[in-house]
């Protein structure tokens, strides 16, 4: 523990006293605008606080004083759409427009709006190191990337956001904590030996003295929710957060925003990316689960994904077949206790609950994109008509659907890593470190970009006036036909799956879900097929091709096609 | 992966076959008898099986076939008492009768069961390194330890105890195995990296490949049950299983045991040892829980056991009050969320079932006595009268009493600390750990016996000749009296925690526990104390001092003293 903490404002080194429970802390004066500041601790190298509200110059550099109370904020009255009826759109503030920053985005709003999107998804906004990256290195979690804009840049994005009736959710990174610029663990019992992540140090949640860390995290999640007005968080990688308290970290942190939608007077969503196929994370708490209001699927991006592209390395092995998308529209979670040869053991274990809103599903997203070596999106894989598909598959589900930047029109850009530490030595292990990944599945190291090459960022930033050209405006007309019929038709957005019927045929790769009124017909194959519909007198909603033709009961699909039929029940 | 791997039998070394499990095997016939063997991976040293049913010659020696068909059972027909109204016994092989066997114990069956004992647990008995331990550092889990008389000697005893009504629980360790002849690890990813235990690796529970991990220790369980007839198990440490799987090892285990009890046509229990106060280990599964029919209540015995001592180290720093003891009583976990010092962080969550059988609550066990530098038990520590009111706390509590070994009789021998392992670095690090624990402590090195000294496992054995000379008479037969008005009053068994109500004078420190007609008055004070009854007409059925006087409501009760009366509801 520090035996003396001290606090550096501009050229004065200003010693804290310690309270007895071992906080430090010191009343300041000082009519220097705006207060930059360092701590000290027992004389050693001044540290940003790793509570810091912004870092103008970096992980390495002084902690500005922000005072959150003049924001004028305009939203009052705002409340973000249920996530029943919510579709989701994740975005990276770097790439998604050419500024790169927050405010950039603001200009953006009115075409989300007219897609009939109600929730943007920011990719984590904490500091990390340098400029570019992902966001999942954050080292400052109070804090907003300076170069998107900061404190600020964020509020006046959501403001307008919630202006324009868009909900905001931010990705949060609660598991571990970047590699550089991580002073964290000098302040506190913050991390822990007793478990391990792939990305570094765990998280202390049920050691001694992890009350406080807890409540690190829990104030963090406060103060987006407080002082920026965010509507909900993505809590990154619930898989990695190691705690065998009897109060888990997640249930407490439900229990905190519960409490504060009274505070706010307005709803708060928590959203776990698991993959843990376990139904605790979004049980209710009066079941003894965490209640969590949702989690993100993998088994439908997998499912879907493996169906589209025949790929069979990792994860995929373990999807494929018709079969396993009928699983995840029915069952949700396709392992439901089953071996998984990915896994190397038998996986998950079946829902209780099959209410759909509380799955976020996707084609697509940040990680399926990013993470191949050359971050090729999903249209880069596949045929214009697989791709409609993709999108009709998730945007027809009784799930939450998220897209992610760029999937609407089919975006020519990949999405590839990058990041930009500063530490050559870690900048070198990253760099090296991908190359490893994915020479291991024999890719010649000269083709893997460099991740710390600002040309893998520069690459990966959205080309909008693609979007008027074909086939990009093709795409961006499905998905609009797609999202629009979404919102209109309540029996196509979100829904309990077992009011779904689905039939399939895993040999001929076709599948028909039926939700209500509305009959999803889907050829999953390369060949024509012919096939019957339960009745003769549907309207036909839509169509992915011109080529489908429905003569009373016989329905005529070219291979890859979908159509949406609607019969009055 | 192993390449290659032999068995050798007498002094043949045969090739085994690998079938398309990864599973090696190879079918023998020999003359020889007792079938001797080891298996040589990879032409390495010839390792004994970590399946091994018996180690004649001890952890580094070779395995021995076993049979277990020729065994006579004569216990067909027995029923073990449910826990609802148990009194369980737990002993330790080695120390509990001068033999030190299996077999030994049979001598002592008729006085447990005029005790009043309906289980007896035994400490651990797979085989360990060396002939003396306690048993946690076992390394063939499927062996019982030859010291004790190996398969044979152990069905022997199971067997006299059915016979004569009493029922065995075998304490099992799943969470880590010792640290000396743990062959096990060079059989597959039975360990992981992951995770931290205190005593090692931990078992990989949910890793790639932990399918058949968890089948290896579920195996174990099933054999006790099956060809040992073991009634039940107490599961160590399950605060360091750790298994983020959806379906986690403890509910697949509880599972297995629901299963085997239709197919043995019998009951089975499952009992975990868990500081974690966390409801879900005995919760049913069908409120989500893991199902386990019972857990160890450390809370009770720290209330208990600091307001007779005084003591404040350690984990009692976290009791001593009669509020605490009044909580155990009540709400079973005295920590539901407060704010524990000792942990240095909130712990445990309420509870919300209060039946009492499935919390198994003592005074002492192998745990707390062994765990003090010089072994010493409470009775050494506290005086008689002191004795006797621990005693009566856990016998009229409407839990399920365990008593330690020679706890009836205030035994003067102590539980030290002993091992006996041949490795010796390994021997070394456990004297020179045991010394520098107690020295932190406050004690003299000097002062610490070592464990690899038998003399340390030879001052353990109990001395059943003091049984008759006082105090140990006294003693006993006041054990004997509370136990026997247990086993007849329905009302002072185990019970609903909500039906029972509680006085206490935190000041003054007394307590009044009723259960039913019956009223349990504990003067836990130095100073006589006059109290009032809630009735005037009331029975004393037992009181720990003859100096106890009853007039009409009026109690006079000594310092240090419990009564118990009855009243006509």
């Amino acid at each position: 523990m520090a035996g003396q903490v001290e606090i550096k404002v501009a050229n004065n080194i200003l010693p804290m006293k310690r309270n007895q429970d071992d906080i430090w802390s010191r009343h300041i004066t000082t009519d220097i605008r705006p207060v930059d500041y360092f701590f000290i601790i027992d004389g050693g190298k001044p540290l940003p606080d790793p509570r810091s509200q912004f870092q103008p110059l970096g992980v390495h550099g002084p902690s500005r004083h922000v005072d959150h109370s003049p924001f004028h904020w305009e939203d009052n009255g705002f409340t973000q759409k249920p996530l029943s009826s919510a579709v989701i759109y994740e975005l990276h503030i770097g790439t998604f427009t050419p500024e790169g920053t927050f405010v950039g985005c603001i200009n953006k709003l009115d075409y989300l709006k007219g897609l009939g999107i109600t929730h943007i998804e920011l990719m984590p906004v904490a500091e990390f190191s340098g400029e570019r990256g992902w966001g999942y290195d954050g080292v400052d979690l109070f804090a907003p990337h300076h170069a998107y804009g900061g404190p600020n840049g964020l509020k006046r994005l959501i403001n307008e956001c919630h202006k324009k009736g868009i909900a905001v959710i931010i990705d949060v990174v609660y598991n571990h904590l970047g590699p550089e610029g991580n002073y964290l663990g000098q302040y506190g019992p913050y991390f822990t030996e007793k478990y391990k992540t792939p990305w570094g140090r765990a998280v202390n949640l049920d050691g001694p003295r992890s009350d406080r860390v807890r409540k690190f995290f829990i104030e963090n999640a406060v103060m987006w929710f407080k002082h920026y007005h965010v509507d909900g968080l993505r809590l990154d990688a619930c898989h990695s957060l190691y705690d065998m308290s009897a109060l888990h970290f997640l249930e407490q942190l439900a229990d905190t925003a519960t409490r504060l939608e009274t505070e706010l007077d307005k709803g708060l969503v928590l959203i776990a990316e698991t993959d843990l196929n376990d139904p605790v994370f979004v049980r209710s708490q009066d079941m003894y689960g965490y209640g969590l209001n949702a989690q993100w699927n993998d088994d439908f991006h997998h499912a879907v994904h493996s169906l589209l592209t025949g790929e069979k390395d990792g994860y995929y092995a373990d999807f494929g077949k018709t079969s396993h998308l009928a699983g995840a529209m029915k069952d949700i979670y396709v392992y439901t206790g089953q071996y998984s040869k990915f896994r190397k053991k038998h996986h998950g274990r079946p829902l209780n609950t099959f209410d759909g809103s509380r799955f976020v599903v996707f084609s697509q997203n940040h990680d399926q994109v990013g993470n191949r070596a050359k971050g090729g999106r999903l249209c880069s894989l596949i045929s214009i008509e697989k791709t409609k598909v993709a999108a009709a598959l998730v945007l027809t589900s009784p799930f939450v659907p998220l897209l992610f930047q760029g999937e609407e029109w089919a975006a020519s850009s990949p999405f590839l890593y990058f990041t930009s530490h500063r530490d050559p030595d870690l900048a070198g292990a990253v760099r090296e470190g991908r190359k490893k990944e994915f020479t291991a599945f024999g890719w010649s190291p000269g083709d893997i970009p460099d991740p710390q090459d600002s040309e893998s960022f520069r690459l990966s930033i959205l080309r909008w006036d693609e979007q008027s050209t074909l086939p990009h405006a093709e795409i961006l007309a499905w998905y609009k036909q797609l999202i629009s019929l979404r919102n209109r038709f309540r029996s196509l957005s979100c829904g309990a799956c077992d009011r779904i019927t689905i039939d399939y045929s895993e040999e001929r790769r076709w599948i028909h879900i039926t939700r209500d009124e509305m009959n999803i017909f889907c050829n999953l194959s390369e060949a024509e097929q012919q096939l019957s519909t339960p009745k003769a007198s549907g309207d036909l909603i839509l169509t992915s091709t011109k080529k489908i033709r429905l003569h009373e009961n016989e329905l005529f699909m070219p291979g890859w096609s979908v159509v949406i039929i609607r019969y009055t029940l």
